[in-house]
């Protein structure tokens, strides 16, 4: 277990965890500086419930107190779908051709304006000054949430839409970084990257094969690290 | 019944409905131009039961099918509190000199992005392209999320953080309106008021002292018009 960083003199940074490699590497670089308060949104994902197991295992690792813990479901991306992550009616994209197209099938909607608003009320109310999200522009040019430019358009709406006396900011940390450089800093900061889940496909055992376990394999491999959670 | 304008050659607008009287009156604006699609979003703010039955009778009198309405229950407003209107030991201020003061105890940090992020990840799939909300910036000039700079940062979120074939925009009929204006405005277009529900305080019956009671009884007085709803 890695010690949280909870002294008296460090602000409170409120961090996105999902539970997979990105969000647990961002929390690892969040408390290098902040005292962190975690959060965690299931919104009827394929494998919410095995994120959900790497979220309390990455919360536990860092030692964080329930009072500094806020988990949720939304149940209203499930009803809307319109993504392979929320619509079992919808398949999982396998094909790496279909994948440079256009906007993946596993796009949902507007998603991370949803998980970082509930940030920002979170933040007003604990008082946090900062909110990380582990968002990678280069892994998912096509979504349009994780972009520069998004999130200069959020910290705009939360500059105007928040209590004047309030400072919050969203941080970006590994936006502009590749997948093996996010693995190679999770690895230096001591990050539990054991803990974590990417695999869009299965609960369990990950299956290797979808875009996300894809993307993992070779950011592991690109960085010549082993990857020590097991595949079918 | 005030029949539903959904002719095919009429562009889908979603209307973000609570059930009060704002909101009555934008749907009644955007039946106009539009066929309606009708939100509701509970988030365990006090009077959640008679707002839904409002939204109910107003989306039956306006003849909405239900595929055209999606609602919701939020439970993270609740968990995260700060505001009278979700948190049951913060007591609904019904002192008019402490209202004007600072941001009112009724205040929900963040609140219409989490309304208005639901709205817009639905329009990306069911294809609408306006969003009607009833925000007045004169009747709370201390809610961040109630001014023409929210709203303008938030289209340019929209914009930013949605497919590049979409081309959702945010809609404020009432912004600058007074509430005797939208009053008059309901009435002019046969808006069902008399099913609207106002008060923060009560369930039933509305108590006809609280911020929302009282400025609903000035604007009807205002208006010269009766307000059929019963009160305490």
């Amino acid at each position: 277990m890695v010690e949280s960083n909870s002294s008296d003199n460090k602000g409170l940074a409120i961090v996105l965890l999902s539970g997979g490699i990105d969000s647990c590497v961002t929390t690892a670089i969040a408390n290098e500086t902040h005292t962190v308060a975690l959060l965690h949104v299931g919104y009827s994902q394929r494998t919410q419930s095995q994120e959900y197991k790497s979220f309390r295992a990455i919360a536990n690792y860092y030692d964080v107190p329930e009072t500094r813990i806020l988990t949720t479901k939304l149940d209203y991306l499930r009803k809307i779908g319109g993504s392979s992550l929320t619509d079992p009616n919808i398949p999982v994209d396998k094909d790496k051709e279909n994948r440079n197209k256009q906007i993946p099938m596993s796009y949902v909607p507007f998603r991370n304006t949803h998980l970082l608003s509930i940030a920002v009320s979170w933040a007003e109310v604990i008082k946090a000054e900062k909110i990380y999200i582990g968002a990678v522009q280069q892994d998912s040019p096509d979504y349009p949430d994780c972009r520069a430019e998004y999130y200069d358009a959020f910290n705009r709406l939360v500059e105007v839409g928040t209590k004047p006396t309030t400072n919050i900011k969203v941080i970006t940390p590994l936006l502009n970084m590749n997948k093996s450089e996010i693995v190679k800093k999770g690895i230096e900061l001591a990050a539990p990257l054991h803990l974590t889940w990417s695999c869009y496909e299965n609960n369990v055992i990950a299956c290797g094969k979808c875009q996300s376990c894809t993307l993992r394999l070779k950011a592991f491999a690109d960085a010549g690290i082993e990857d020590k959670i097991p595949y079918i």
